[in-house]
């Protein structure tokens, strides 16, 4: 006998950001694992009997590699257990989904994906703005600020990123802020372009800076701080 | 007495994909002002005595205007309703949610948002695929078909949208593809492109259909049909 893996996008963090399937999936699962992001208040939607498994990755600590999360996962299922993999956010943005899917197929065991809220839309809704606007903002884009060493991609593509037409959310991009908005603005993007910072977003820790490219870049390299963030640029950045 | 208004995104359509605060919201709602495409199963949740008022816009059909719209919204919470503003998926993105909060930031009435799920990570959900991959997609870009008049917007960012790297999904863009994959095509895209048709993602009508960006074209140059839908194209739109 198989078990089944529920992949749980949950949310940004608040645990009434969950929905009613994530709920339900967590009150059924033997075993919840899940990253430091999208622990605490949440965990308390698992059922009484459930095994909870942190495999957190936070920045700038050391977290367990990608393939042992797979081979836990499977392990998990193999055993006859529901599993429910918690990701925060939606899992299908920047939550290296795919690594864990495939694992998943190439053990036979059946799963299903639950999408989540994007920690972008949860920042975009708590600063009161909208991520589009009719006429001059009818592009929405996310990055991550990071490749696997933890440095900025160097296959960035500028004239999509410099676009004053668009609403840009950069994932994880504190500390490479400061290099990012130096090619932006050389790309043609004004520095006094809006821009938001929105830290732990929907917790109760949440912080809404708003700012401009060059400002942020100027804040983040004296000290980026350890909390997740998300920076959001564009004309609608700094909105309402 | 002023009322207060909560606008909720309800997700792409299935109920279960509501969050547990958007369902608080409405259950406790005096007025629930939704659009077509989030009515249905998702309006079971409001309470016994809530007015529920359709404002719908759908492809195709006349609609109410946007400031008919937020007029309404006004008037209803100057009642001293507690009136939640229904809109599909997340209503940052593509929603027009900013006429109406500045409709009720004129008016004086306070109001919260509450994120939901955008059908484009529903959509990504359903055919169990991710919308980033380390390395080879790490930009997810979401952009509208259409303009005001129904026409494909002119002031398109081709170098962004043509990019082999990134995932873009196309909101309300069956009519236009054809003109748009001429347009990409154009720009060094190459026609055979993974895409991937999304039609009334997580309801009982949901169709996926795995194609390339010129197999699409070709197939709503002859009839888009009138269900709403999404078009996922790039590297991951058909990667399982």
């Amino acid at each position: 006998m198989t078990g089944f893996v529920s992949f749980v996008g949950s949310g940004p963090g608040d645990p009434e950001l969950l929905t009613l399937k994530a709920v339900d999936r967590m009150k059924r699962a033997d075993a919840i694992l899940f990253d430091d992001l999208s622990s605490g208040p949440i965990l308390a939607h698992a059922g009484r009997g459930a095994d909870l498994v942190g495999v957190g990755k936070r920045a700038g600590r050391p977290s367990p590699k990608q393939d042992h999360v797979s081979r836990l996962l499977v392990d998990y299922a193999k055993t006859g257990a529901r599993v429910v993999r918690l990701k925060s956010g939606d899992g299908g943005m920047f939550g290296r989904l795919e690594e864990e899917l495939i694992a998943l197929r190439e053990a036979g065991i059946d799963y299903e994906i639950i999408p989540g809220i994007p920690s972008a839309c949860a920042a975009a809704a708590a600063a009161g703005i909208p991520l589009t606007r009719r006429l001059t903002a009818r592009r929405v884009q996310f990055v991550t600020g990071h490749d696997v060493s933890g440095a900025l991609p160097e296959d960035l593509n500028l004239a999509a990123l410099a676009d004053p037409l668009a609403t840009t959310v950069v994932f994880m991009g504190k500390r490479t802020f400061p290099r990012l908005a130096d090619l932006l603005t050389g790309a043609g993007l004004p520095p006094d372009t809006p821009a938001l910072l929105a830290e732990s977003v929907s917790t109760p820790d949440q912080q809404l800076m708003r700012s401009t490219v060059a400002g942020l870049a100027e804040r983040f390299a004296n000290d980026p701080g350890p909390a997740p963030a998300l920076i959001l640029y564009g004309a609608l950045a700094t909105a309402s």
